[in-house]
């Protein structure tokens, strides 16, 4: 059986790659503190917002490593998105009764930025 | 006991968040295969060549999330480095004989960009 907090952090995953957006926030906690390249997203509105746009952007996406226990987990995993074509990121969660608490997550702003101001 | 592939993760890590280069190297692979945010790093001695400006400018990294088996593992991180206060990146390691032989490394450039384009 796979250790709760991996599974969510993996059901979590799977639902905002194929653009189940509310499959995917029912799996966040609504005073969820997310560790963002940006800076602190806080609360699952929030969250929302900021996950939205690049989930609508994946067009697949690859998870490369994934391990946890019941309270943690960590995925590592590549996406092509529309803007970037190799876009991987990483992602280390704390899960509470089923639900994301904490997240810091982290990828490489740096082509989005290149590919946005290019046009 | 810790699985293997998470040992050798973390003692990776130890070794060049503490400026050891030559230990972090001896648990590189000499053909070891890293797939950086700028492209692939290929043989050791480029991988060496592409950690240790980073390395040199970490003061102080912390360990968020780090779990693994015999064969791989992934750990995710905190940095503190001169150039950018608060720098976490995420690593997926495979391991064979007691040496990374894969790497994916994940970490913003972003603010690396916008520190060297201002200073």
């Amino acid at each position: 059986m796979t250790a709760a907090a991996l599974q969510t952090a993996l059901d979590y995953h799977r639902a905002w790659s194929s653009h189940d957006l509310d499959a995917a926030m029912a799996l966040v906690a609504p005073d969820v503190v997310c560790d963002a390249p940006a800076g602190p997203v806080v609360g699952r509105d929030a969250f929302r917002a900021f996950m939205g746009p690049f989930a609508a952007m994946t067009t697949r996406t690859e998870v490369l490593g994934a391990f946890g226990d019941d309270e943690s987990a960590v995925v590592l995993y590549d996406t092509e998105t529309t803007l970037v074509p190799h876009a991987p990121g990483a992602e280390r969660v704390e899960v509470a009764d089923g639900r994301i608490t904490r997240m810091t997550i982290v990828f490489d702003r740096l082509p989005f930025a290149q590919a946005r101001a290019a046009g």
